[in-house]
């Protein structure tokens, strides 16, 4: 097995967010997709270690900001590589409160969803969450991130709690 | 609720395959997503009035191809707005029998991965299928079919059973 073959999974890039009570949090996913259309619902993967999964589980709501293929590497890394738990990540940010209660990060976002939870599917390491659509707009008009151009031009990195990081092997 | 925030949604294009006895079957399918690492599994969500739906779930696995950015439409036509119930939609195309006995479409493919059932939700009109990788591989390094890229360069289109379908309204 060959396990580059799943780096040409196509994906975007979205912060994720949600609510515990007062608290609010969010997190870069690249796993963010349409599984139904009659009514619309989005399937989001997200790792049990993440703070955000922890509030997803408590609100039952979360948000998806589609970031812009310009997004700055410091942005992705402050929702990415730090912990809600020690960073207050959104802090200085345009936020939209959604009708959920999420909030929605507007800051390099070009479109945003939020939904409600409807069905979860425990994957071991991640939970996949599936959600219900209650409100989503479009921004603006510019071109989204993909993972690829993150991964390439950008030469982002992944963390270990993403679904799709693959340890690279010393030497080879 | 604005659903053209959805269309930023960013996806791949993939040809999913499975079996039922000795019948092979494929459709086109923009919802593949990896979604644990370790081990690594990946989810796609199909509709349950299609043949490979029923095939997979009858025996279990599933195969996925990766589709090049110069796939031709008709070859996208042959799998996403028929059905193998009326053709067989692997005649004449070049095919790697998988471990797991799923066809491994290798026309127009950039990779390949194929998967067993671990889990299953039930979201309504489709089912989110998720599976554990048995094998995988990279077949050459073309640029990968983007949805966005099959929507506007390629003006395709999408069939009613897709997770993304939206219908256009008349006069909007």
């Amino acid at each position: 097995m060959n396990p580059k073959a799943l780096y040409k999974l196509g994906y975007g890039l979205y912060v994720v967010t949600s609510k515990k009570g007062d608290r609010l949090n969010g997190q870069i996913a690249n796993t963010v997709f349409q599984i139904t259309s009659e009514p619309a619902t989005v399937a989001v993967s997200i790792n049990k270690k993440n703070l955000t999964w922890e509030y997803i589980k408590d609100s039952g709501v979360f948000a998806v900001s589609v970031l812009c293929q310009d997004t700055p590497l410091p942005f992705i890394g402050r929702f990415g590589f730090k912990s809600g738990r020690e960073t207050d990540k959104l802090a200085g940010l345009e936020i939209k409160m959604g009708l959920t209660g999420a909030p929605i990060v507007l800051d390099n976002a070009v479109s945003y969803l939020e939904a409600k939870l409807t069905g979860e599917l425990d994957v071991g390491t991640h939970t996949v969450f599936v959600g219900q659509i209650v409100d989503a707009d479009v921004l603006n008009d510019k071109p989204c991130m993909t993972y690829e151009y993150y991964q390439q031009v950008k030469r982002g990195t992944t963390p270990k709690t993403a679904p799709s990081y693959v340890e690279e092997k010393k030497g080879a």
